[in-house]
């Protein structure tokens, strides 16, 4: 074991205090709208009720992975409680956790399912049936549920089944080999050890990574006890679940992409403390592949919907983008924990992008509805997913209040609610700041509680005006990241100017701080048009706007119909406009643009060019937020603007 | 019964002698190549020997629409067999003949399946499980093979099926009032009627017609039957297979587009043979919603891979089309047929651009590999129809030898033999020409048998030499189609300038004609930029290249890779040069284009277009026609290109 990692320990969500600005009016949305209405949709669905287990042949049977859902609430829930103390969500929570008590089986066996439905195939189909899976995301709102409220009735349940999966799995006598189809449980089982202290969790997390593709591979085995021909693997190849090969061998980013997500964050935490290098240099290796070769602009992972992931290199179809909402969260999850153990802004910078984009396209303005895809670009009759056999779908493609296989929205209210976790790391020495918002901070040093705060209108403003709390002066490096984005910045201290060069994306401030020390950081923040590599086919001829994080996109509603045929000139220029009456005040991106259309099509299909003539309309476009799109008039949306 | 119909026949295959040039290459291959391969195939994957009835439970299973691969085998060899004499073609179509014969029930009944599989299935899914699809194939082959060579075996045969067919569907009591969830035996039961003049085959195909969608529905009351939820239909809608109203009242073209191609067709025949305006002008509602807005400038249709067919309007995906080799040449079947009742033009013009490009694309070059689906762009791998499951597939998209779902291969083989008929019509006084290349036409009007040759190096060049052969001078009509790419033409009569006007598409040279009666048309043919409809997303911005009826292409091996990063400026020259060494001769399209790509790329997936600089690199570029595509070294390949 490398002994002599220095970790990155990011700041809990309970010591970050989102205290207005973007974040506060998303996290206020996800408490008063999105979270209750995900509860509403588990009661109305009978997911709640399952954990009776009174499910009898001739009722809708429960999911395989209702359970998931379940657990996400509560972790949202749970991080919401630490910044906001609500007691009728903390009775809905207590509720529902005497329903998973009542459903833990005497041996510790926790699944609605296996228990009530087909309790003849308990653990029969690790490849296929999301029970490891199941067990980590209740793993994960137990911890959570405990850490906000002290309550540990759900962490105790959750620890007895984990015991049992302790007992079942493993490489000793008697346990089987196995692992999940669906990793999470594996990043699931190191938070229950940080919670518990307990090794044997860790021990099981990095078992089910060493394990994973092994020969004789244990998906094969279990196939065939249960008498089907592991060659008929409906996905055809285990590398839709990472598990072709070991995790070690394998080369690139692939598969289903929320799988690989959740697998690559639990192999950077087990990475993280045990200090092997190895699974280390594995991420890293995913992590180039991704970033370098297979992340949309918008944050968004994984184009096919055939098998919701990954497909090969500069592959990134517009319009029918999958880019799962889960899959970008997953990314979130994975590059904070990158940082944790390769402290560099290059994790971030992609966290960010994640977050400010494909994540929060994920929900409504509103907050009670959510995409499960989420494209680059949309057109009135075209819903790539729910098209088939010649239905013209009357439809423009839109989110909705939930979905058969719910993944998404718990997910989202969890990210949101924990995003204070995701703005600080914190070294021995050092408070790196990822993140920028109006918020408020409390760390300590050498024993010694500091508070530090943000003052700052992004991401509309590049400027961030940080103001130290503390009893006594403190030495410590305050940390500011520079984000990809910014190529000009200012730095001052007290009012003065300091110089200072990023190191790893981090202006680095050693020195000892006062009450009411002042940092600023100016971010210049200049309407970028951002080009993709030549070898994104798809992306050929255009540009999309990008202005500090948030990458644009125009919509019908504000530019007419046809967006294919708007162009940009090169030489034009693109001027931010903060609109205080838009989705609670934000920036749009507005210019000169053209309409590049034929002054009048003769008709049919086709035409030779020197049938008609061109005209090149001037107009004036607006491109808002890419996150919010389909909040207002459905229409057409698109990302990727033609250059003219 | 409207018996002011006129109709215009086309001249059989029999009557049409390709001599040379562009047909006379694409016959000589398919003599040669695919229809022995074709046979081979059948031979060595068990559709021929499954007519044996010898099926034991542990073998492969015959499909359910084997016998429709022998059918059209059949069909392809008997026009071949009628321009072509061929013994051993004759033993290998009378061997098979034999084993058909043999698999006949006693009460007529002839299905492999059916009978050596799932006898107790007869006849209980005529939603799916294609039977009567079956059935008119075999009676399509019959037809053929006794036109080609007297013989009346395969013939008897399916007389016997079809009279066992007619007495278990119709209207009356006892009887089934069902029809085929696959169309095509409609079009196959008037070709019967108008071989043995019995007129219930035609009823038949009236009946199947008309009973189309009517409520209560067939496919819901068989479902019934078997114990099925129609509801739960697996393609979701009948509009799959036009059966969702009945066909008058179908407002357009949808669903699977082969099914669409051949009931159309078969919609056609009976209007033509009944009068039926109701009929027709449904058809002309299909064709003229086909036609405007979504037909590929390839002549491809159903762009959606999920059903096979049609989308909704102007949705015209190139990477992605599926545009399958059979409904290409079911258009060319349904636009033969709507001329027979509405002489004009505009049907040939859409034929003729299938036949020249989306049809022959779907065999390669040598004949004996094959294309099931037709997109317009192509990239490295790429593709989509056996990509899954984060499989890199290491491959170009290629044409393969053969497919478990084997209809396009014979059906490529029985277009090509039959090409022939459709070069001419002809009424009570006209003989239309429609298609032009070297060839000798027979066809007689008062009871005169008259000659017409063909010289020209079509589609290559647009000049066209008819000379009349006929002993004593003979009246009629000689109407020369001007094709709607043609702008400009020119005609001749015996070496003298003659002004016409086209009428409906053609021109009309009334006289009384004597031996060696020379007409010239001269038929101009630039290469024409070719811009499609701007409501088309997926082609802004780009230009296709036509030449006459030719479909042009950029591919990898002549132009580099990353074709979308190709741009040709609009007021650049472009010119038809003939490579008599590329594909026995053809007409390639040069001209200067440019790669527009960053002179360096900074790296990594996104870049401010501010850090780096483009390059516009002029180079000569070649085009050639789509129909050849994908034989020559692998690569990318694209029809829209990027104009500058």
């Amino acid at each position: 074991m490398d002994t002599t990692l220095k970790l990155a320990h990011p700041l809990a969500v309970k010591d970050v205090s989102i205290t207005g600005g973007f974040w506060a009016d998303r996290q206020a949305t996800n408490r008063n709208s999105t979270i209750p209405a995900i509860h509403h949709q588990m009661e109305i669905t009978g997911r709640i009720d399952a954990w009776r287990l009174q499910w009898q042949p001739g009722q809708t049977k429960p999911h395989i992975f209702w359970d998931s859902d379940a657990g996400k609430w509560i972790e949202a829930a749970g991080y919401s409680l630490m910044t906001n103390p609500d007691p009728t969500l903390e009775k809905w929570v207590d509720a529902l956790v005497d329903l998973i008590e009542s459903a833990q089986q005497p041996d510790g066996y926790l699944n609605i399912f296996f228990t009530a439905v087909e309790p003849q195939n308990k653990w029969r189909n690790l490849r296929d049936w999301h029970e490891l899976y199941d067990a980590g995301h209740l793993i994960e709102g137990a911890v959570a549920y405990a850490q906000a409220t002290g309550k540990t009735k759900l962490l105790d349940v959750l620890r007895r089944y984990a015991d049992h999966i302790d007992q079942r799995f493993g490489p000793n006598e008697g346990q089987r080999r196995g692992y999940c189809g669906h990793p999470e449980v594996e990043l699931a089982m190191v938070k229950l050890y940080r919670q518990t202290g307990d090794q044997r969790y860790l021990n099981l997390a990095k078992y089910f990574i060493d394990e994973r593709g092994r020969e004789p591979h244990y998906f094969d085995l279990e196939a065939n006890e249960r008498g089907d021909d592991p060659a008929k693997f409906w996905a055809k190849t285990y590398r839709y679940c990472q598990a072709h090969v070991p995790i070690r061998e394998q080369a690139t980013a692939m598969g289903h992409s929320v799988r690989a997500g959740y697998l690559y964050s639990g192999v950077a935490d087990v990475a993280a403390e045990t200090g092997d290098d190895s699974l280390l240099k594995a991420d890293q290796r995913f992590w180039d592949d991704l970033t370098q070769h297979q992340l949309y602009i918008t944050g968004g992972l994984g184009p096919a919907h055939a098998n919701e992931g990954f497909t090969f290199a500069y592959d990134l179809p517009n319009e029918t983008a999958y880019a799962e909402t889960c899959a970008s969260i997953s990314l979130v999850f994975w590059a904070q924990r990158m940082f944790q153990i390769d402290p560099d802004s290059r994790y971030i910078d992609v966290m960010e992008r994640a977050l400010y984009n494909n994540v929060l396209a994920g929900v409504s303005y509103k907050g009670d509805t959510f995409f499960y895809a989420n494209p680059l670009a949309s057109y009135p009759y075209v819903n790539p997913y729910e098209h088939f056999s010649g239905i013209t779908s009357e439809k423009h493609y839109h989110r909705s209040e939930w979905f058969d296989c719910a993944c998404c929205p718990p997910n989202l209210a969890r990210m949101v609610a924990s995003v204070g976790n995701y703005f600080y790391s914190t070294t021995d020495d050092t408070l790196f700041v990822h993140l920028y918002n109006q918020n408020r901070a409390t760390f300590s040093f050498g024993g010694q509680s500091i508070q530090l705060d943000q003052t700052t209108n992004y991401p509309w403003d590049g400027q961030i005006k940080f103001t130290i709390h503390t009893d006594k002066p403190a030495s410590f490096t305050l940390a500011l990241r520079v984000p990809n984005w910014c190529s000009e910045y200012h730095l001052e201290v007290n009012g003065q100017a300091v110089e200072s060069q990023p190191t790893r994306g981090y202006l680095h401030l050693e020195r000892t701080w006062s009450e009411a020390d002042q940092v600023t950081l100016m971010l210049a923040m200049p309407v970028e048009r951002v080009v993709a590599n030549p070898l994104v086919r798809q992306d050929a001829g255009c540009i999309a706007l990008q202005r500090g994080p948030v990458v644009y996109c125009l919509e019908e509603v504000d530019n007419g119909a046809q967006l294919a045929n708007i162009a940009i000139p090169r030489k034009n220029a693109l001027t931010a406009v903060f609109e205080p009456d838009l989705f609670g005040g934000i920036s749009v991106i507005a210019g000169q643009a053209m309409r590049v259309e034929p002054l009048k099509w003769p008709g049919g299909l086709y035409q030779p060019q020197s049938n008609f003539q061109y005209g090149q309309t001037p107009f004036t476009f607006k491109a808002i937020p890419y996150c919010f799109w389909a909040n207002r008039e459905p229409g057409e949306m698109r990302v990727w603007i033609r250059e003219a």
